[in-house]
């Protein structure tokens, strides 16, 4: 499991004083990125210039089950809950102390970049490594 | 149906030269304020400050069917799926051409605003026009 | 001279009610970019792929002289007040009215893109219906 | 000196592979509610909701001197040039090791909130902390 703290900002806050719900899904962006860089230690840089592979979520299931406010400091945990040949699911949730926030399924697609985007293989040394993950 | 069509710019893409897919979600924020707006004839600002209301979503389930680049302009679409005494449901698409790009589910609940955020019947004279605009 | 109404939503104001400032320097940008599918008759994405150019901003200077609220529609207008041989200044204001609300001075310099991104000058072709623009 | 890391991430860079510059404006944003939260001692929550006064930006210079790319980790700092009665100077400059990549001089004013967002005196409490952090 990836956990990082969030500070809930100023700029994320709408006129009603709590998050304005699409920076949440640049959260958990962020946390996808984290894992890539930190756990298959391939940065999304890495991934487009090298490998010339990108991974596009495909679906998003998201509860947005109590507001955040401003201050707020919320801790977002990652799990891989899925690895297949082509594609990947990510289970992740935000807190504040024992309150869940939000919670979300993520299900990203391996494609190679270029005009067409199609779907391609995930490369074995990034399956081993998320495969060490999820039984971390 | 509520209908409107958005331009791809360069600031809604990513490095892999795509939509970066959390600005979906201010398309559909976009929708579903316009749709107070047009239709309820009420605006967010005054569903906040008259009303003392906000919309807030709380479930969210979307498909990323094809990618968007700079200069495609999507045509989007808004249909109200269901309205119950304190929530109501949104389906949305997003389309070029013949071709469906992303699709969701959204479902809001009406809140009164303050601390707590406690769910409010919807008022009458909102869910008139909602049934309007539905049977439309 | 280029004039825009960009309305001003939900998703552009902070807690206090009022335009989140850095959403300004994206209604700057969408000036800009207007400015180069419509004078110039080169998108983003043409003078990215096809010309191998960008036109990044080097240097900006902003008032922001009165604030804008959620459903306010600001009339933009874009001036082109130099060309250079390898940069450009264009001036912006937005008007609530006859209210002026935020003037804006930038300076793009044309790029090549790749590692180092140096300085290029402004194809012929450009500069021509930039000229002609500056003088409508 | 208020000093930050800020990593440039995927979702602050553009289609060129570059920082976006309107995120630039984000991370000034940062910079100042930083500088209030640990420094004045007051959040922008507690100086909205108690206090009844904002700190809205009325001018902004900014030179963008070379540009940042995912990965990149630029080092921020901002220093409190001026301090007037209602308002008040910032310089923020953003390097990456040695070499300065944006420079920016801002200028806030204090008003108090509410329809009219009149300029305001900077309170005592807050002019004090703001001088010691300013000899400092």
């Amino acid at each position: 499991m990836l956990t990082k703290e969030i500070k809930i900002r100023f700029e994320h806050c709408d006129p009603a004083g709590i998050v304005f719900y699409p920076h949440y899904f640049e959260f958990f962006n962020q946390m996808v990125e984290d894992f890539f860089d930190e756990q298959v230690r391939v940065s999304f840089q890495t991934m487009h210039e090298e490998w010339k592979l990108g991974v596009p979520l495909v679906h998003i299931e998201s509860d947005f089950l109590k507001a955040s406010r401003i201050g707020d400091v919320l801790s977002f945990s990652l799990q891989l809950s899925r690895i297949g040949t082509k594609s990947m699911d990510f289970y992740i949730t935000a807190k504040m102390g024992e309150e869940e926030r939000v919670k979300a399924t993520l299900t990203l697609v391996c494609v190679s970049l270029g005009e067409t985007l199609g779907s391609a293989p995930i490369p074995e040394e990034f399956i081993k490594r998320m495969e060490s993950f999820k039984g971390a």
